[in-house]
């Protein structure tokens, strides 16, 4: 080895031919819209609000029941539980660097975290309330919350709108941008093993990267509210479809009403795949090892190896991240009385 | 003032006449049962599977769904909600201080943490687990436990007995000895304001200190496994006993089998009671002013003026506690699969 060469250099140099085939960059610093600047006094509201149960019809359910961020941001459920018991149709997803993702949603209907939030604590099978105003008033019901609202927010800070504004600016704080695959990137070619390294070059090769391509492993880079959607499957016709009930939930036509959106849906992101089984938007695939071979197959018309599969499964595992260490939030509590109602008889 | 006297006895000598009246020492240490020592890595191990929800039959119910220590340690709900959206019978009493009670569950059927930690997961309205080979089996397919438990206990040491340790452990630091009235029994006389001092002598007057003695307000000092139970309503037959439904559930006596237990409940602690409405096993009594109402015509046959239940809320209200600050646990994954069960079609 050339001594005139730092081994950083040479590193860097040596990581060049992988790098420039792989069409992932390093994740950049989260974008953060300019009428929501990220405060430490507005994350703080906004991770209270992210855990609180007591925001929904039964005071059940918080954001964070089907998007644990003390594990992998979702519920390793195939589909959520809401209020009063009742079952989600689709499969939570990570809230781990969904502030990457330029539509939120399986179905890409949100364009914004912002947005997003104000999804699902009206919706009757997630949080359960009746309409945002209801939401405003049971947040008002405690001075602690209105007195955080205050003073984020100016006087009358306390609406929907600053709600999804305190909620989204925590969200942005739950990403994971070092995993091995990201050191690799940054140009530590000792960050990932031999066999991820050969499962990466199998998902090169196989053409996984025509949809799950960038920063996150989610498509291309494009303005926030543009999706990047795919047809799943793209290839109908194999056992898959039935089996694993890919077709009867028609995607993003649900939202759009456009036929050609039927079965359409957003590109999930790869990042922490390994850790948010089970798969699909109906979470009907078990395992990694499975939903790797359905995609391959149902996108690509590829019928994978075992060994294929257990490198590509392998190199995904690099991708999972370290999660940041959080203090855990205190609730603003009400003396003397509860804001939850009592059950129905 | 004598300039020989140092302020701080002064100050004690002139609390002493209160605190002599008042039947409730400051909270000593907590007690820590001799085959169960506290160290960091049980108690880490202990917070891990308290908020771990996979560790249910639907994988939606943690121990903090019901005893959620980032508020007050409940639920804020009458009764709680357990899998598949089933409702219980009892109101979810706080996990803070419940180290100071001598036993466990409205009812006092488990006669330490220990014994109690074991109850709810099995419990098919609670969390739903089938038996507690169940959960251990659960539990043993996330290595990231199975790694813990044979760190804290040694080899092997993945049981039903040392979740319920671990727990126990945990739970041994969610105490509040820092409140209000704790100052003022340890000689701080401006630790209560006036209103508030009312408010005690109204209790001692009133004689609700035939129960609510002790450091926790929940009885007199008493060996661990040894109940303090007092009839409720003790004398019925007021109006309270239709509206808030106070006699359907026998008690202790459906633990028992006894006819003497009919009615009887374990007298519950009032430490943090102005922040955990709705009252009463059943939740029946949405305030802390009607509940102090009812109490006092029920157990005492007084009723008390309006007056009289604003200076003892005020003075319950000196009761609540300064709150452990707590770094959010991270979860053990498993990666390419979850290890919680499919819902049943």
């Amino acid at each position: 080895m050339s001594p005139r060469i730092p081994s950083i250099v040479l590193a860097t140099l040596l990581a060049t031919p992988a790098l420039a085939a792989a069409p992932w960059p390093p994740l950049p610093e989260v974008p953060v819209p300019a009428d929501n600047p990220m405060t430490p006094a507005k994350i703080e509201l906004g991770k209270q609000l992210y855990f609180d149960p007591r925001i929904s019809g039964d005071g059940t359910i918080s954001c964070n029941t089907c998007h644990n961020v003390m594990e992998a941001g979702d519920d390793d459920r195939a589909t959520s539980a809401g209020v009063h018991g009742k079952r989600g149709g689709r499969s939570s997803g990570t809230v781990y660097n969904a502030a990457y993702l330029t539509v939120q949603f399986w179905d890409g209907r949100a364009p914004t975290l912002e947005e997003q939030a104000k999804g699902p604590v009206t919706n009757p099978i997630e949080m359960g309330m009746a309409d945002h105003g209801a939401v405003i008033t049971r947040i008002g019901q405690l001075p602690g919350y209105v007195a955080q609202f205050e003073a984020v927010f100016g006087k009358g800070g306390l609406s929907i709108d600053n709600f999804a504004k305190a909620v989204a600016a925590y969200e942005r704080t739950l990403v994971t941008p070092d995993s091995p695959y990201q050191r690799y990137a940054k140009g530590d070619e000792s960050a990932l093993n031999e066999q991820q390294k050969r499962g990466m070059q199998e998902v090169l090769n196989a053409g996984c990267t025509a949809c799950h391509s960038g920063a996150a492993f989610a498509g291309p880079a494009l303005p926030v509210g543009t999706g990047f959607y795919q047809k799943f499957p793209l290839i109908p016709g194999s056992a898959y479809d039935a089996k694993y009930d890919l077709t009867s939930d028609i995607g993003r036509m649900e939202a759009t009403k456009q036929e050609s959106d039927k079965n359409m849906w957003r590109v999930p992101t790869w990042l922490n795949v390994a850790l948010t089984a089970p798969y699909f938007h109906n979470g009907s695939a078990a395992t990694l090892d499975e939903a790797v071979r359905v995609m391959a197959k149902t996108q690509l018309g590829k019928d994978l190896t075992d060994a294929q599969v257990a490198d590509i499964v392998a190199f995904l595992g690099s991708l999972t991240g370290t999660f940041p260490k959080q203090e855990m939030p205190r609730l603003p509590s009400l003396e003397g009385k509860t804001i939850v109602p009592a059950d129905k008889k």
